[in-house]
């Protein structure tokens, strides 16, 4: 997961080092598309559906993309805690655009694994 | 630098482990607008335009690159040594995503910025 470093203070306007990295890792990807796909989703509904996180991973992306306005967060007090997440407004304004990147990789995913394999044998 | 992991291969139909995280990180997007921008690069121009980057990193970055068949590498049998990148087809058909991204960035950058401020004191 980028963090925000000192480095990237040198670079105050970069939308790439400020914003889009903060959400291009596949963590990030996979929780947006699956609350996009789901709607609202509980803690451990996400984890289900992403067995190769860890508990710690998937609260980092969560925080993160809460502090970014991605997503908000509900919790319930109850025993067990029940805590929800739901796509903001902001967030739906970015699916399509996300969306548009899926459809490019499914589309030309067969190939570049194909360029990939090759490139790995040489 | 996403690199494809022994768990990535329990999901070798995913569009984001497998493609989108590959590039998704702020090197490689930076590397792919620079090159879109700027057209044929050499290592320097990258290493000049990137001055937060380390020289292994951006080797690492092109090489990923590279490997998913987005740019191509020229190497001049000169001395010192004269290599140079180039968007291939493949990239420039992705491209014209990034740049819907990078829009989407640009306009939601304060807003984002603002709410991560408030969200960090917290």
């Amino acid at each position: 997961m980028d963090r925000i470093t000192i480095e990237d203070l040198r670079f105050p306007e970069c939308p790439i080092r400020n914003i889009l990295a903060r959400f291009g890792d596949k963590w990030s990807l996979l929780v947006l598309f699956l609350l996009h796909r789901n709607g609202t989703m509980r803690f451990k509904n996400l984890q289900h559906m992403l067995p190769d996180i860890s508990s710690k991973m998937l609260t980092v992306t969560l925080r993160t993309l809460e502090e970014d306005g991605f997503i908000v967060r509900k919790v319930y007090p109850e025993v067990p805690p029940h805590v929800e997440y739901t796509l903001t407004p902001r967030a739906e304004s970015l699916l399509p655009h996300i969306d548009r990147l899926i459809d490019w990789a499914v589309e030309h995913q067969e190939e570049i694994l194909k360029d990939r394999k090759a490139a790995l044998k040489r």
